[in-house]
């Protein structure tokens, strides 16, 4: 225990790039709310069903009470108080602050409540932020202002050029809409103007064909962005069936022929088809964001699956914290516990030398992020 | 170890809800029909493999013979030998008394051999015995019966509440049959009247039409019955290639908003899709039945991947014994020892109190059974 | 600790038989190629991402530098120039020498390199070395020879007949090509040979067509031949959509009504359900080759994984080595390590005896490929 209890030191001192989050709460929560937001439910469970009786509830409970003063295990109901007591702007503070980051990428292209937008963060975090353009935010935006269709796609082109030289990356909803099934190539002019007539139509345009996820992508590629892929677990809306990695492995070789970098967000329960491509395809990346939180106690075992076939120089770090502060600083914390766990138990087993432990753990806390986003 | 003794102690001392279970044989068997009744194999294995050479074989030497007076690890030929001197009544007697079940959910829809009925079995386990309705075997009963087409709907439908009152819940076996992909509405008169029509036919009805699968659970629906859905794991009928409990997300999201739960039974190796499933919709709840007992010492880690996403108020038990005693008292003992492992290990490493593991216990083991069937 | 170590000195006494695997280069190989050859990606990595970083580099690492006279965790330069000081007919023959090996079933059908064929395996192993035919690569050879397409089907047969009996198995690399799916029955004369048209047409031939793959898999069950099956993990061209050994279900259960065995090679990250499939199949047994080397410290997690449903009657050890020598060697170590481990690690909780550790031990080291191959 103390060699691990050593590299859990030094991971701790290492600052993290949390590659993709999101925006927090500005406004306090109640019980409820704050339980809906715990987990990717939509509230928080049935009448005798609390979402803090589960693995993130439990490692909420474990590592959060103190940072507001309380003591660990503190129960929900004690917790959600004290956290009204300190107020948002408080608790925001404290968790970003006591999150250990470097830098952030924030996705901002989803905020249906008011909350914190990337220079805020940083500040809060005392760290770098940065913005990840989410494509069918764009796109919809573009529909909205009431474009014809035959100018959809250039305007669309245009803005996502405009925008690439102040963001790190793009982010593709596609399987929250159509689903990863996606062929590789570009989708044809006619099939663009085709879909983006339909999307036009409605009053609140939602991009959810096929061809116009694809050619959102496209649209990055061509501005050399990376593109980040949601993939796997998410709400209910994120169609599992329809989520798991190897379906976009057309588009990927194709990304890859370009030259540009795919990270493939989440990615829970795929995660080991995801390592597969990030061992086959030069140009794709892995993470565990959401589910490591989601996991609590069992993120460790996540990690080590992930890190099964996906080389060391290819995993990045994301917390994908949404709303509660907390996230930020669970999913790192979390992350660090997982990823000290796993080194400090391949030293203790003569697997690996400490060296290496401590030139990996600098890789996947934040040198492989650094890399491919340049940053 | 001390802590995790205490722990299984305490679990020990707690009564199990079998949630789903059939009947055990009445009479003896000799060791070719043990062997093919241990697993999901339709025999003993080829030439030279014996089933008994299994994790679920290991398991039952391991644990069983001690209840019958012979030593732990005794051989096959040994134990099947003891428990012919002591007869099936007496077989069934032990183990059945040994298993701590405080209820028992029963299965009457599938006995090809003599079986003892949930009466019985409840009598030796001194549990309370409820039933659970088989839909395919009341639609099989009425075709066989020569109702006319046209009637087979009403019929089915007004047999179907006549036995709600009766019964705890419904099980559906579409997933040996037509598979779990299955849409969320309600199948028209018309389709099943054309399926019953073509069910008929046959001087033996199987029903293997989806439409009338999913017509069997709207019946269930409409009744206020839950739905017990075989899901993954079983013999080589349960197409495993169809029973992804994802492919169910349509009639479970239906099912919810019809406020009637949905129970999807063993699981493996899907089972951290279902554990998905029991977080984003608060009508699903799960169990790894059949799976535990196959699993023997691996069961821990399939409960354990099972409560990564499943918050813990949407775990059962369930044992899906059939035929041999040995498999009631077995997967009691097993889900026993992996919940006592796994809650230990956490307050072991204070990632939660033993107040709020004894917590957890409570729901898995019996409430949330309890609460969900109202029994 | 004490324990283990006795079991995994067994171990080490016990030869293994590597029922899968293909040639090594006769020739040195300089770093780039050698990180090539390590992992299935096709080279070794983009620019700053080095293939030596992951847990096959890390175990290769860990493992090899001492055969060659070098310390453990030695740096990837200082290995692969040791290993070009030493000449490559030395690095073959001293990790073939140290792999323990009583025989190797060589798949001869996969060699765009120069490499060493089963006699000069099975002499440097000090082993019996057979061969495994490839199917394909005998309907390419004569596709290429320009028989016409009416003759190709009868051709085909009658040279898979005439190698039969010089050969222990035949190799189907379907999952490459046109994915497992494939219907039971034997296609149609005019399938075969309207794809043998095709086929033909190319200077080049590769079989690619469905019924193509499924006419070779008939010959060779109807020349009595177990057939091996590529499943899940590969290079990028083994489409892991299409790899999923569920798929073969239908052929499978063909092939166990003629009596034929059949070999289920790799499968992670579908392990679970190949296991499955030995348990329900009576003739299909399975392995985890390839993946066990690329999982390093995590290939004992692997083979607790497939041991899960899989009878311990039905697994076989392989490495599926290609080109370097040293992945005999570590295939064979990581291999009696992961099960020493789990065998150790039962017998140290009371889930099984010493003896029956022992015995399982020599069956999947050995017995299973023995009685199944005949050898």
């Amino acid at each position: 225990m103390g060699r691990k209890r050593a590299v859990l030191e030094y991971l701790e001192s290492l600052p993290l790039v949390d590659h993709h989050c999101h925006g927090t709460f500005e406004a306090d929560v109640d019980r409820a709310a704050f339980e809906a937001a715990l987990t990717e439910a939509e509230a928080g469970g049935p009448p005798g069903v609390s979402m803090f009786d589960s693995q993130i509830g439990f490692a909420l409970r474990r590592w959060c009470p103190p940072v507001l003063d309380l003591d660990a295990h503190a129960g929900p109901d004690d917790y959600v108080e004290r956290r009204a007591d300190l107020g948002a702007a408080e608790v925001n503070r404290r968790f970003l602050a006591a999150s250990g980051l470097r830098a952030l990428c924030v996705d901002t292209g989803h905020a249906p409540e008011r909350i914190l937008g990337p220079a805020a963060l940083g500040e809060l975090a005392g760290a770098d932020a940065h913005e990840v353009l989410r494509l069918e935010t764009v796109a919809e935006q573009v529909a909205a202002e009431g474009v014809d269709a035959s100018g959809f796609a250039a305007e669309v082109r245009s803005r996502i050029e405009a925008r690439a030289p102040s963001v790190v990356a793009a982010k593709s909803i596609a399987a929250y809409r159509a689903g990863l099934e996606m062929p590789g190539h570009r989708p044809s002019d006619a099939e663009v103007a085709a879909a983006a007539g339909r999307l036009m139509r409605h009053l609140e345009p939602r991009v959810r064909e096929e061809p116009l996820h694809r050619f959102l992508v496209w649209c990055a590629v061509d501005a050399g962005l990376p593109v980040q892929f949601h993939v796997g677990y998410g709400d209910l809306d994120a169609d599992l069936r329809r989520g798991d990695p190897l379906l976009l492995i057309e588009l990927l070789r194709a990304m890859n022929d370009a030259g540009v970098p795919a990270m493939l967000l989440h990615n829970y329960p795929f995660h080991r088809n995801a390592g597969y491509l990030a061992q086959v395809l030069p140009n794709v990346y892995v993470d565990a964001g959401l589910a490591m939180n989601n996991l609590g106690h069992r993120a460790h075992v996540l990690l080590c699956e992930l890190l099964e076939l996906a080389p060391f120089g290819k995993v990045l770090y994301s917390s994908d914290a949404y709303g509660l502060a907390e996230l930020y600083y669970l999913g790192a914390l979390l992350f660090r516990r997982a990823l000290a766990g796993q080194l400090a138990g391949g030293v203790d087993d003569g697997a690996w030398t400490s060296g290496d432990a401590r030139r990996v753990a600098e890789m996947i806390t934040r040198g492989n992020a650094e890399r491919v986003y340049g940053i």
